[in-house]
């Protein structure tokens, strides 16, 4: 702490309070960010050098400590603990120590505000794609399964209620889609992101003649933030993070929930291997989707995080306050969450397995073809809201008799409308439906097969 | 009541209850969607005569039988009540009233389900232009005081303590850039959404041979959701909008928060005109800012919205459920606060009066410029943290007198360290200090009147 | 609005613009507590003259003229409408309009801030009573379906997979007991805010020697908020009521989720009568749990609600900021949705039927007593964790062969244990097996019975 | 892992995945929960012994085993480490290791749903009343400070803008109102939760002869929970814990926010010690009152993790699901957060020096008793309105020539009003005006001294 106070100890008569040290030190949560940390300062370092600001010898010097302090750290030589304030300032004092006074310079026009900024920026360049890598291979995950099962077909529910057949592989694209949307969404945020705040100073600007660009390509950075008290004031796009993630846990969430459903005795729709599912400590004939329950509790996490940043940020005056401090641990936390429930779901459905007879079974139970005897009837020139009216009538007397749709014999059929021919078996029975659904985007596995195939075409591009 | 029940009533035998129908009827919410859903219907009903699954001239009486409606609803001859249960049936309902049967042919090849995602698809299409719009135009108010005020010195505050003086119009542009930002976060939401979930029914498809891209096309939308089961399941174009207004009005809440404070006495930068402030109702001497706390307080009912959508989706299986009812009240809380607190803060700060003379003058007080020492005597050869430390020293001394930095005299500062020559007043004074910045993005008035003239020019192409 | 601003205007030289007029103006949200607003200010008048602060006829004048206004507002001769501020100064005005200048007295010695906090309370006070009668009504419905089926077997379930048997009572119960708590806390937070704040004036008190127990006590509160500036500048009861209120609807959303389950064609335990469910527009064959959906889906608003009011107060300095005229939306909504969500579902339950043959059968297919087949190993002295180990042995055996526990032959049974004696199949019976049950507050038909009639006591006194 | 998979393996064929074991693990979490898991067991054991269900020199062991885990753990012997999967297993495996089979018998007659729910509550139980005795603590340097400054004179605000003169100490006093409030909730929220679970076991009870009250004795609760099903379903005492603190939190955050205000170099009410404050790393003149800032930010992680609670728990069917194994994050975040916030204010409260002269100076200029004017023309028979409309007047007239109201001389305040005689500079003085205040709870001296009292007395039967 001594150390650390020498920061601006000239002014101040008294130590900080024992209490306060441990309230305001944010090294437990931010020393996550020390190789960020060190990149940025090594590139700053040489544009230092390259601009005349400091001697090359000098830069080196720096350079080469700051390497030998990435080993240091790698090794477990060099370890970040309770007494230190933060890892920019834990850094930089290490490497004061190793190379003496000369270190003191690489803060030479640059700020702490700049600096933070410029290392949660560096490090979602790196996390943003690999949590859509994840969503790729979930994607992946999900397309294999839509072609093993392409002409699998199942009930398709709205309320939980059983309500038209679809195919399986339909309702997996559906998630697809989600992801696809999902996977945009992080890139527009990576993009919007991708400019170096380094150089803002403390908010001002500087008067050294800095080289914000050169330092930005040597990062990696597509460009500059062109106003240098918008750099290190805002953190929107944490919150825009934040909702992108929280939006795909959204998604993960009602995947999960299926499972969960699917995989009930009641359902009896999948099985999930041992690999991702436990058992009971008191019930040994258990085999629970743990898996998909963590994930959709955790859901939680993602959308608290996001609450706790817009809270954060609520009616702050520019420039920086110390409040943002406590933007680093929902932005670790969201980012590992997300990337962690994407990776565990891709492995939860490669280790499921579709109950294809069952689901087939279930199809034909549920009247699912209601909708097709009335839009037959519709064709037939009667009024759809007549139609409707028949049909309902027709299930009810199925019902009754716990007969599915397709199996009434035609004279019963007839007796509820003289429209009703032969033809109607082809709209009764659930495999022959789909085929004739003609809509783009429906359930017909044509359209379903040349979506998959769509989707293999995409991914080849889209993975980071 | 009765008249909506017959849509399922074939097989229902008890009329729903009265608590029940209160408790589920959406039309107080949803019948401000009632310009969408007949857009929709009249597109629909053309595409069914195109592809001869109704008559041309039972297209027509449809099309002429909504036209009308549509005059009804704006001369409050047609009204919606409480005993509708939504604004899709009210009209239908009313349109079967007015022409008789054939109006029922209207639902031919659609569902409820698709029919709702499409008014709100098309009511967002219509309102997120003319959000972008209202932030067009807050731009265009600071940028106009960002003109007038673009050698406006102020201080610029970190922990709201006097750091650095800073132009007026380089912190006015901070906001510029954070709504920008904003800007492009609603025209990605705008572009993601902008595909027709029509034709996509209860969630399987039709078998009538519909043309989805057509209705698309009439529409105005660039395409079609390509998955049936996603388009009527997913709402997260809803909360990607939330997602980015929350943001939006973080950044208003963080403006009126600076404008509150700039309006009290003790700071007494600005002063808001009549036309946005109140007077108390016993206090009579108070002129309160009024108009940025209400913009302040109503990022609450933002985020609140964001909570309620990410909430109903959560755990939700696909299809359709009737959760999804309640995404209606958040998506116009969502867009209409948005909207209005953009547009009444443009009008704030078009209304506000800034002083120039008290900035200036609290400027020259705050001890702002002794980063420029530090940073002076580090160009000395001084390491940085030395010249920190010396400038500490010197700001006590002076804080002590009560003397400004710029008045110190050179002796005096030269007993800190004998590095300090007359060329120290240069970087002293705040109103050279600016002068001397050279990071691009800083404060410096080139700077500035470069990125106010460029965002001139970008914002010509910016509104919608 | 020309009136309105005669308030202040004696300073102000130009009105309000219409957009902030609009933008501010909250009668149509605060309209609602316009009987609260007339009731505190009889009180309050009667207070003054009582106090001899104004005259006997002057209150006279006063409350009749209040009193013929609440007339007018219920046969709708006096109307709310935009062109009002809020409900207090429509009052007021319209008070002035009916009696003259003698109106203008009766602002004498309080403020608009504690004329607010005044309504916002006495709305409260009438409205948590009734939210607690809607929750015993729950309650009460719950035990008359415990009672009918005080002995139907049922499988319970952990991670929606088939556990224990326990009693459907039982599992009722268990709600029963979450909304008793749910009781106990909107009781806790309705004596919290059980304290008139009226008198507190803008925040400092009044000059004027006026009574507030006197307007207490007539108003029907235990008390006076204790100090004059807590009373005006806190809302922590409305966030105590946001948060009782969104445990009640997370109880609720469970509620609902295991309704919507249970009426699957999957499960099948519950059908719903026709009064609370409704059809699809196109699935004639559907019966759809819309009321348990839409309870599930109301629990976001009360979320929301609550993030919106923790929100508005986040950072606000003391004493009355505008932003805090936000709260009333949200309180609103909490209070509505929470008491029609607990109305519906009372209803919900009362329509509901159990099939117990479903559930019973149900039950014993699901190899729900292995823990008492481990239970029984370890009271023959094998230690738990190998008593599971063999039991689960035994049921992938039973699996294999789709065979129930209580169905496998001894010799079977005992090849996994020789320890197993013909007493084992009185535990693995489910019916018999819940009578073993020793444990206080377990699912043994005797403990619900006593539990049932303990909760008809308790609800004896519970009601309001 | 392998020793873990041992416990139900029996039926499990496959270990589980590496990725899913870190997916799932909670070790890293919830093994802050050893203590509480460790008492728990040790008076289950002695239970199960006194039951006769294991042998009294079982228990002994178990309880001697348990006992040096204790030690183990607390010298570090014992290590958690990432491959276990939680506190529970654990600590069993470790007593199992050291006791040998005996130790299984611990587990009889519960399981990890009872258990974890107890430790939960047990942690709760000890959390709360530190997190009380912080709260009391702070109120305690809250009156202290109200004590010193009984007669300091300041501005009381409202829209930030100054409105009358009120006493330092009323203001202070506010939030000790508030607190006093908050530890009522704590304590509500604590008698709540003050049930034993233990016994529920899976969720149904067990059909050993367990005394679940026994056990609930030992460990101090006052009962245990009625019903099993709930006792391991519900977690609403996490979610009300987490809205009292975010009450707590928001009252904080509002007294942080005053503390950032007042120790601007504008408002100059406060200044904070070295102890409490920092400095910048590039502007030395900077004090920065960070510690206030911290809590500031700290209302968002609490908020945050009241969402998370509160999105876990919708919409989940009972009894146990895996999704609550997330609540534990939560729960810790938000004990620690609110404890140490409370914490830290108090010492920040301590360490703030309020400028005595500067608050009265600031009192004076402000027109702050203009309220009293208006109220003193009332009284000598003006209406109130038109009193209002007098005083505004006669303050325009002041701010004009930038004079105090109670510097104007008599003949000028007459020709605003002939009823303005010499004794209305005994209410334009602020520091005379206080003293005129007559309503209870109002900012007169006398009124504050009794509250100051009467706190300090209840205070002392508040600590724990």
């Amino acid at each position: 702490v001594s150390e650390t106070k020498a920061l601006w100890a000239g002014r101040f008569e008294q130590p900080i309070d024992e209490v306060a040290h441990r309230f305001s030190s944010s090294i437990a949560v931010d020393s996550k960010l020390w190789r960020e940390d060190i990149r940025g300062s090594i590139a700053h370092a040489r544009m230092l050098a390259e601009a005349g600001i400091i001697a090359r010898d000098e830069a080196e010097q720096i350079i080469d400590g700051l390497t030998s302090i990435v080993s240091e750290i790698e090794i477990g030589v060099f370890q970040f603990d309770d007494s230190m304030e933060d890892v920019h300032l834990a850094i930089e004092q290490r490497l004061t120590e190793k190379i003496g006074a000369v270190g003191g310079k690489l803060h030479t026009g640059r700020s702490r505000n700049d600096q933070v900024a410029l290392d949660e920026r560096l490090y979602l360049k790196r996390a943003i794609p690999q949590i859509i890598d994840r969503a790729v291979d979930l994607i992946s995950a999900l397309l294999d399964q839509a072609e093993t099962h392409v002409d699998t077909l199942m009930p398709g529910y709205t309320h939980v209620q059983r309500a038209q057949p679809v195919l399986l592989s339909h309702h997996l694209l559906a998630y697809v889609e989600m992801l696809g949307r999902d996977v945009e969404r992080l890139r527009d945020c990576g993009s919007r992101l991708d400019r170096s705040p380094l150089g803002a100073a403390a908010f001002a600007g500087t008067s050294y003649p800095i080289d914000r660009e050169a330092v930005a390509n040597e990062l990696g950075f597509s460009g500059t933030v062109a106003n240098s008290i918008d750099a290190v004031s805002d953190r929107d796009y944490l919150i825009e993070l934040a909702s992108a993630c929280s939006i795909i846990m959204m998604h993960l969430s009602r995947m999960a929930e299926e499972l969960v459903l699917w995989s009930t005795t009641e359902f009896g729709f999948v099985t999930m291997s041992d690999a991702v599912t436990t058992g009971s400590s008191i019930m040994p004939q258990k085999k629970n989707p743990d898996m998909a329950e963590l994930v959709r509790g955790k859901v939680g996490r993602v959308y608290g995080s996001l609450i706790n940043l817009l809270t954060i940020m609520k009616g702050l005056p520019l420039a920086y306050n110390r409040d943002m401090q406590e933007d680093k641990a929902p932005m670790f936390e969201v980012v590992t969450t997300t990337h962690d429930s994407l990776e565990m779901m891709a492995l939860v459905i490669r280790e499921t397995t579709f109950d294809r007879d069952r689901m087939q079974q279930t199809t034909d139970q549920g009247y699912l073809t209601a909708t097709e005897l009335a839009d037959y009837l519709v064709r037939k020139g009667i009024p759809f809201r007549e139609a409707h009216y028949i049909t309902g009538r027709a299930v009810a007397h199925a019902e009754l008799r716990e007969q599915p749709l397709q199996e009434m014999p035609l004279g019963i059929l007839r007796s509820f409308s003289d429209k009703i021919e032969e033809d109607i078996y082809r709209f009764l029975d659930p495999a022959t439906s789909v085929l004739e659904k003609r809509s783009p985007g429906s359930t017909n596995p044509e359209f379903v097969r040349n979506a998959i195939a769509s989707w293999r075409t995409r991914l080849a591009v889209m993975a980071t």
